[in-house]
Formats: structure tokens, sequence, C-alpha cells
């Protein structure tokens, strides 16, 4: 057989984090593995969440033999739902991912029913052109793999999110032996995480968070609330764990938490007794040094748990003196600002807040340095393609290749939407498709675009004013002048201000004009602009009446 | 003369970071030592500034007798300008710190005369019943004091901003010899800056930046490009000093860094040749590799030199591959994302950019654990008022002082507009007087509250939507509909959806009743919520013709 071109488009997890989505095809058949999402940067106002460019995929619909998904988190199954309504082909993944896949697509799309098929890391499994090697990867939720994906252009590693815990909680190291095998085959390319290319050393062990909620056991005299991520479920096995030996029950509380629990202890990936879990309310109704509520919500957003406890809009319960808060999570970028303020809201109703600044409450999922190093040694790839991270981490990935000896020419640092070619085993760039966001809003995907994202903007500076004019319709002299705000000034501030401008346009109706209209809306430009120093959206509607 | 009370209130600085201001009050005489603005947060949408509620300080006004202003950053400073147009007492300061608020005064309220009175650090002043020892701090700006305030109620040490730096780059560490001296006196309470409560350990001195302004200066081919603070006047002499040994000419670049450099050289705390400076106009016409330009912006706002390069709308040069862009700056809590965005496009344009996660080109100006804990032994207060600081670093801060061996009855850890209250040696926490936020937008001070904020927030959700129906003034049928909207949807996607809407308004209409209005009001918000999920604001105007 003639070798063929490989073809390998990055479509998302490249310049900016999550919305993870990644393109091979060979011979006119496509693999996709991920599917992921993203939640929008701040400037990105009133959009729920982003996915990936995917037109190449949707017009090569009938082409894609199979998709495949690392592990459970929404940055690599966040777009899948979107990504089946034109895709018909099957996905495949390991059970735990499997799993919480169900569950979401139950949730967003009911009657949809997709192909998805249980592979078991350690398996291989024919997908077209693709011979695709499912190994075991660390990470912070269990069941995750990376990919050999043999093809007959050559063999690619992917890692997807992966770390070396040498004592991970469930026990099983990522597969050193399969990575070496691989290797030892010969691998072309290697698709690797970048996301903590900025941090040095050695991402520490989920492990020390044991040490941590052990001290935080320790010394809580009342109720201990632990704030973490649904998707951590070995952070929930640790809670379950270290709850046990204090003699504390178990409450997971939010209706993500409560499933994925349940789907993790039907799968065997969360082990525990069953008298050692009881229901919020249950546990709301015993002493407080019995129990422990698992909730979400740790990035401090207003609607989530934690944000209402701090903000005190919890219906179930709230904070009260003696409680002890554990945010077992570090913010994610953006999410600062929301976290501190929840952190110091909590505070202030009496809690003991511990968070990662103060102990060792949660680690990374990611490799660090010297792992991504390791990464490379293990390997011994011929290329190399950082992926998984914003360009800044891209680079300094790309700088630690260097540092332990590739060439620049061996290191392709793309952008979403470029095509990387493999061809009788050299690597060459190609042609640039579409690669960006798309964004969805609501039940709308992509009727969101950046004019009107900027006119949020302006929306939110200064609000918007409406002048409604009614003019004599037989002699066009002024009848009734109708002003509406919002977001504008305060209501007890707007009365006089807005009279001052009622004046002034009945002035200027005294001399009729063809642009009365356009003449109404700058003059009420220029009159709040120079009273308020501000310049809200301003329309103007004239009616004769 | 029989002992009365001193009052000290915390008017701001506790609770949130930024406008910092302190009460000393003592026989109906008020001294106010500092007054600051903060910048807003992400969710005080279309907020300019907020600054300390000072009603109590204005319905007293003709009993302060004076103001003292620590050190000449805006959080210190950025409130003078209001608190001067109630109050009319005399403003004390170093000779830096008073050249920046005279600059700053005369931008902002041109023709306003302030009485501004020079004071050098080791001075001591009368200020009514408040005798004030001006003693030398380092922090991040050159000139900083910590204030002793003797008053007959006992004495004060109010440190403002500090650190311990042991090589500081102007050569004048933190007064230890004052420190030990006031408390040979017997200090009643310390009054301690809580920034960096949660920084383990002692903050780098200033002089590890010379290392890696080296390393990058070293390595750099092209121009090089350091953002900082306009403030950061040290920071400024480090880079003219590794400019001249690598003989690179230096551009202060930007109306704050050209006046500080100006200022702070006049007063001599900036030395460098004439000949070591050009304008940034001559720079850009010099080879690459001669020239430092020096700008600000280094958090990364899209109004900003740095955040106008990273999106190449700069007017005056663009980034070139071949420029090393160095961001000498922390983030500012919850500008992380705009500063790791601005990163990564100039990235993308070819910028090398070096910043604090890669290598030390930035250290804090405020003092850390170890530190803080030197300042308490240093200075052995009866009591502590921990200040500067959002709620859990003035905790922690409390949790140190009770390490080093004071009892938890010694701190007082209070809110905003508390009145502590020290009589016979003893500390008595009192009544609570306003003490909250003071929003300024455009010209407009307190006249934004938090529904005009919440309405804002919803503006920014969804948008707007307007309808402007009209009807036949004789029979009451349908004659036109206007459909506008802002922020909703993006125009082309609008027009079916707004066709159809019109439709069912039309319908609607040929069953006249009394409350149209509300009837087309909730008919649009339900169509709209089931077609887009999407919630704007409706405003309905109905008008018969």
């Amino acid at each position: 057989m003639k070798e063929k071109k490989l073809k390998i488009i990055p479509l998302g997890g490249l310049g900016e984090v999550g919305k993870n989505m990644t393109v091979y095809e060979y011979n006119n058949q496509i693999l996709v593995v991920d599917a992921g999402m993203m939640f929008p940067d701040n400037d990105m106002i009133g959009i729920d969440y982003i996915i990936p460019d995917f037109e190449y995929v949707k017009e090569r619909a009938n082409q894609v033999v199979g998709i495949v998904i690392t592990h459970g988190h929404e940055d690599h199954t966040g777009a899948i739902s979107h990504l089946i309504e034109t895709v018909d082909a099957p996905i495949y993944s390991t059970p735990l991912t499997n799993g919480l896949i169900k569950n979401k697509l139950n949730r967003r799309s009911p009657g949809k029913e997709a192909k998805l098929i249980n592979v078991h890391a350690g398996e291989t499994v024919q997908i077209g052109p693709f011979k695709v090697d499912f190994f075991h990867v660390c990470h912070s939720v269990p069941d995750g793999v990376g990919l050999g994906i043999d093809t007959p252009a050559g063999l690619i590693v992917h890692t997807g999110d992966y770390k070396f815990d040498h004592t991970p909680v469930d026990g099983r190291p990522t597969d050193y032996g399969k990575l070496a095998e691989l290797a030892s085959r010969g691998v072309l390319a290697l698709l690797s995480d970048s996301t903590n290319a900025e941090q040095a050393g050695w991402t520490p062990s989920e492990r020390v968070v044991d040490a941590a909620f052990d001290r935080v056991f320790q010394q809580a005299k009342g109720r201990i609330i632990i704030a973490t991520f649904a998707s951590l479920i070995s952070r929930m096995q640790q809670v379950l764990d270290t709850a046990k030996r204090y003699d504390r029950k178990v409450a997971f509380t939010g209706l993500s938490m409560v499933e994925n629990a349940r789907i993790a202890k039907e799968l065997g990936y969360l082990n525990y007794e069953e008298s050692q879990v009881v229901s919020a309310e249950t546990a709301l109704s015993m002493p407080e040094s019995k129990i422990v509520l698992l909730v979400t919500g740790s990035q401090g957003k207003h609607t989530s748990i934690v944000g209402r406890l701090a903000a005190g809009t919890n219906r179930q319960f709230s904070i009260q003196e003696g409680d002890t808060v554990v945010l077992s999570s570090h913010p994610i970028p953006g999410n600062e600002e929301s976290v501190y303020q929840a952190i110091n809201r909590l505070m202030e109703k009496g809690a003991e807040v511990i968070y990662t600044d103060v102990d060792n409450v949660h680690v990374s999922g990611h490799a660090s340095q010297e792992e991504m190093k390791l990464m490379l040694h293990l390997v011994r790839p011929r290329y190399l393609i950082p992926i998984h991270g914003e360009t800044r981490m891209l680079r300094q990935h790309k700088r630690l290749a260097m540092e332990v000896g590739m060439d620049e020419r061996q290191i392709a640092l793309v952008e979403n939407g470029r095509v990387i070619e493999f061809k009788h085993g050299e690597m060459k760039l190609g042609e640039r498709i579409p690669g960006g966001y798309v964004f969805v809003d609501g039940t709308g995907v992509g009727d969101v675009d950046r004019s009107t994202m900027r006119d949020r903007e302006l929306l939110s500076q200064d609000g918007v004013v409406l002048l409604n004019l009614f003019l004599d319709k037989n002699n066009g002299k002024y009848k009734d002048l109708e002003i509406l705000s919002r977001g504008f000034i305060a209501q007890e501030e707007s009365t006089e201000l807005f009279d001052e401008l009622r004046q002034r346009i009945v002035r200027l109706t005294l001399s009729p004009s063809k642009n009365m209209q356009k003449e109404i809306q700058n003059l009420t430009i220029s009159f709040l602009n120079e009273e308020t120093k501000r310049r809200p959206f301003i329309f103007v509607s004239i009616s004769k009446i």
C-alpha cells in the first residue's frame, strides 16, 4: 500500500485552556480525540460556554470512523452533545468516562442515543486505519487514558491530561511500561499536556492532601464543609477515608456531586460502606462534630453552593460560628477574585476557612516541568506537538523540550486549526482551517458575535436611556415625553437630571426639523455626558399622536 | 489634665485591599492618616473607582487638625482630591510623596490650592494633640514612612506599607533604630500592614530583580520593553542602571511614567545622567539593540500601552519579532486574566515575554510573615490592629501575632467604620459608624447604587429589546411595530426571530385589552426565552396614531 499523509489538526486546546479537540485524518478517514468546552473569559459577556469550531469535521461527518474521549472532564467532554448532532460515529472511552458522558448526554439531550463503547486501559482497538492503544494515566479524575495511535504513516502518542503520581489515591500509577513499549516501537510524534509547563519540579502526589485533611479534621470542632469539583472522584475518596477515621458521616450535596458519586460507586471507582454516607438533610440534623458536607462551588461563583453560603443566600443551610470550610481546589484563571471574595465573606460569617494558600488541601492533576521532561525521555518522539495550554505554556513546553536535547525544528508550536502533515516520517505544516471559538448562549450556538458582545459590554458600562417623544400630529408640537433608564443612575438621582433634559428637548421641538430624531439623540448624548461623564445607550422614538 | 479617650477608626483598608484611610481622634481633634482609592472589582460594573465613606470626617471637617500621607501610592493618596473638597487641613508628607500628590491634584482639580507641607523621615511634627514621628520604611516607592503617633492616651505605631529590605535600591533600610526607640517608650497599639500575611518567609529584596534584569539584558537581541507601575521609582532606577551597563538608552513612555520620573529626578530620588535618557520618538529611530522602552500597563488592560501592544492597536509602535517584553509587576487580584491574555498575544506577535512566573523580574513591596513577626518583636505593642488587607489576610496576621505570644484579647480584628477606643491604657471596641464604599463613576460620586449595578449586570448578560407598537387611534388596530435590540443576538440572526415575534404581537392586538402593554411584555419575554433561553431587558411602548 502506498503510504499516505497523516494529518493532525488541533481544533482546541491551544492558545487558550479548555475546549480540547484533536483531529487525526488518514486516507480520508477521521478519528476525533476529545470534544471539550470551556467557560468564557470575563470579557466574553453573557456567554454560557464555548466549544471548538469543528466545521471541518461536520463537513466530513460521514468520514468520521470514531471519537475517543481520554477522560471525563468537561474540557474534554463538554462539546460531545454538539458533535453528535451531525457526527454519528461510535464514542470510545473507559468505563468511568463512559458513565459520566452518558449521564451528561441524558441531561442535555434526553431522547438522543449515542453509541458509547467501553474500552479498558490496556486494551487496543482498531478504529478505521487507526490502531489505538489505551493506556492508563494519573489525573485528577480516575480512569484517564493516554493513547498510542498507530497509523500507516507512523505511531503517535497522545498523552491527554496526565501526571506521574507515584502514590495515587486509586493505587494505579501512570503506565510507564506501556510508554516504554510504545517508545521501543519508535514514536513519530508526541502530543503532550502543557498545562503546568511554567511549574518547576514535580507536581505533588494526591497523597499530600491526606495529611492536610488530617490536620483539618483534627482541629475542627463543628461541621466540616469541603468544596471541590464534582469530577474529582479521588478527592471524594480521600474525604470519605478521612471522615471514617474521625468518625464523621459524609453527605454529598448538590446534583452533580450526588450523581457523579453514584456513577463512580456503581462502577467501582469509589469505595465506601453505605452506612458512611447520609443525605444532606440527615446530616444537618446530626451533631455538628459528626458530619462532613461535600459540596460543589469551589470557584466561589454567586450561583454555586459556596457562593450562596458566602452571600448568606443558601436555602438548605447557612454558615455558623464553628464551621470549617475547606476549598479543595485552585481558582481557575479568571476566578481568583470570586474565590477570594467568598473566602472573606465566609470568614466574616464566622467560619474557619482552609484554602491552598494556607494548607495543601489541593494539588494539580497535571504534570510539572520534571514530569514533562520524563515523558519526553520515556517516549523519545521524533517530533513534539505541545497541546493543552495557553500560548505561554506551549512556549515553555517547547523550551523544556529543547533543554532535554530536541531541536527547534522537531517542535510544532501551532495555533488551533493548523494542519500538521506527516509523510515519509517528516513533519510539515500545512494549511490553516477555521479553528476559532463558537459561543454558546442559551440555546443559541454561534448566534452571538463579537459585535453583540461589544454592545453588551457598553450596556454594562453606563446602561441605557429611552426617550419616547410624542408630538401633535396636526401641528408637530410637543405633547409628552417619556424617559426611562436602566443601569444608568440611581433612581433618586435621576429626577432632576431628566427634568432638565426634558426642558431642553421641549425647547428643541419648538424649531421643527427633518432630523429631529438625530438632533434629540445628539442633544441627549452631550447633555448626559456633560452632566455625568457617562455614555449610556440612547434610543429615541418619536410618535405623532 | 484629665485623660481623655483616644479613638482610632479605620475607614478603609480593612476587608478589602486599597482605599486606605484611618482616623485618629482625641479631645475632638482629628488626624487623618492616608486617603486612598481602590479600583473596582469585576462585579462593580462600570465604576471608575471607589473611595472610603468619610462622612464622619466631613461632618467634623473643622475638627480636622491635619492629614498625614505615608507614601505616594494611589491606594493611599487617591481620595485626597475628594477629601479636601470639605476638609481644609494641612497635608503632611515626605518630599517625594508631596511631589506626587501635587502633580495628581493639579491634574484632577487644577485651580484648587492644597496646603502641602514637607516633612522628612526622622522629623517630628506636633499636629494638634498628636506628636507625630515620621520614620523611614522600605516599600516599592521611595520615601515611604511609618508613624509614631504620641497622644496623651498613649503611643501608637502606624506602619503604613512596609517591608524590611536589607539591600534596598536607594540604600535606605527601614528605620530599625526608631522602631526600637518607640518600643522603649512603651507602645500602646501597633497598626500594621497585613497585605502579605499569607506569604511564608521573608519578602525578597528589590536586589533580586537586578539579577533577573541582567539575564534579560544579556539575552535580548532586539528592543527591550519593560512594563511596570509608574509609581515604582526604584524599579526605574534599576532599569536605568542595568541599561547603562549594557549600553542602552532608556525612553520613558506614557504620561504618568514621564511625569513621575521627572518629579523623582527633580527631588533627587532618581539618579541618572541626562544623556542616558531619550524620548520614545528618538528611541524608536535608534538601533533596536540600543534601547529600552519603559512603559506602564503591566496589568494588561485594553486601554494601557501593554494592552494596546498585545492587541496590535498601539499607535506609536508595534511589537515586532525580536522584541523582549518584561512585565515587572504582579497581577493585581482580579487582573490575572487580562495579564495572561496580554502575555499570550505578545508572544503570538513574536515577542519574548518575561514575567514573574518565569523569572524574578518583580518582588512585592510588602512584608511577609517573618517580617511581620519581626515588627511585632521590635515594637512590642500592648495591642495589635491588623490593617491593609482583605479579611483573610487580617486573620492570618492575627494568627501570626498569637504564634509570637500575643493573646486573642490583645488583637482587634475589626471592620471598616468600627470605633476602637483607648482609655487608661485599655482597648475597647466602640460603636460602628458608616464605613462602606463610595462609588465614583464619571463625575458622579455616590450616585450609582447596587441596584443600578445589578441592572448593568443584567443588561450585560442578554442585552435589551425595544418594541414600539403603533395602533390606530380610531379603532385600536395594529399599524406598525418597530423592534430594536442591542447586545441580544447577532444582527443577521435576528430577522427571522423578530418576524415571528411580530406576527405573534399582531395576533395579540386583534383582541384588545386594557393591559396590552403588560401582555406584550409577557408574550415577548416568554417567546424570546423559549427560542433563545435568554432574558433581555424588554421595553414596550404603545402609541395610538
